[in-house]
């Protein structure tokens, strides 16, 4: 089984701020308001293997999407999590490092004429927890995030 | 309600690694086998407001922890998360910044006398899935990370 994520940065969708290391996706769900995808730009499978100028370049991804979620969307907090479970499903795995960026939120969110809430605010996010939107939702959602970067 | 974290760093428990900025804590919680805490030494409630300084103490942290962990264990990858949740329960919200590090394991794994497994290795850790150690068994825990070190 090849790597899941080495295929998705190669024309990625719904870029919404990259530099020389990372590129953060807007995910197709959004559960979450502005749940982001934080992938590295090069195959490599543990955090432990990151090197000073990558956590430099994580770093001003942090740096750079915590408050402009805080504009885009009044985002109270955040959740960031380095998981990289599924990888493991196989007997080869090919992991390779990806940030889970959820932005929490104390009240509901109206934007483009959805309502987003976060029912489990304060508590641990949930996995099943999904909101499908449509394309031009999404452009508009990422366009606002950019917008505030 | 005050800080969770603040009045945990004052005779920290369990101390497996520190730094100037970092404390690491193994958990009482033993369900994921080293499962620990990485607290930062100041009140600080947001990633985006950590330092340069305090980053690159944190990949000495990461760097330092996940090696010993497959030496002293086996542990097969891990999971790392900065969540802070708890703190948003309340009114005016004290969040402080600290990790959660759960080492995750392809095989189960004998210790102390005890086995540890991951029944959801491959999957999200669950977060109710606990596993009760005692004092001297979660010293003895400690004391093989350390020795990784």
């Amino acid at each position: 089984m090849p790597c899941e994520i080495c295929p998705r940065l190669k024309n990625a969708e719904r870029v919404v701020f990259e530099n020389k290391t990372w590129i953060v996706s807007l995910s197709p769900d959004q559960g979450y308001l502005g749940r982001c995808f934080v992938m590295l730009k090069r195959h490599c499978g543990a955090l432990s293997e990151l090197t000073p100028s990558d956590w430099a370049d994580f770093t001003e991804v942090v740096n750079r999407l915590e408050p402009a979620l805080k504009k885009a969307f009044g985002a109270t907090m955040f959740n960031w999590g380095c998981l990289m479970n599924n990888a493991y499903k196989e007997q080869n795995p090919q992991s390779h490092i990806h940030w889970h960026f959820r932005p929490r939120y104390s009240k509901k969110v109206e934007f483009c004429g959805l309502v987003f809430e976060d029912p489990n605010f304060a508590h641990h996010y949930d996995s099943k927890y999904k909101k499908e939107v449509s394309a031009e939702n999404l452009e508009k959602i990422s366009e606002k995030i950019k917008s505030n970067l």
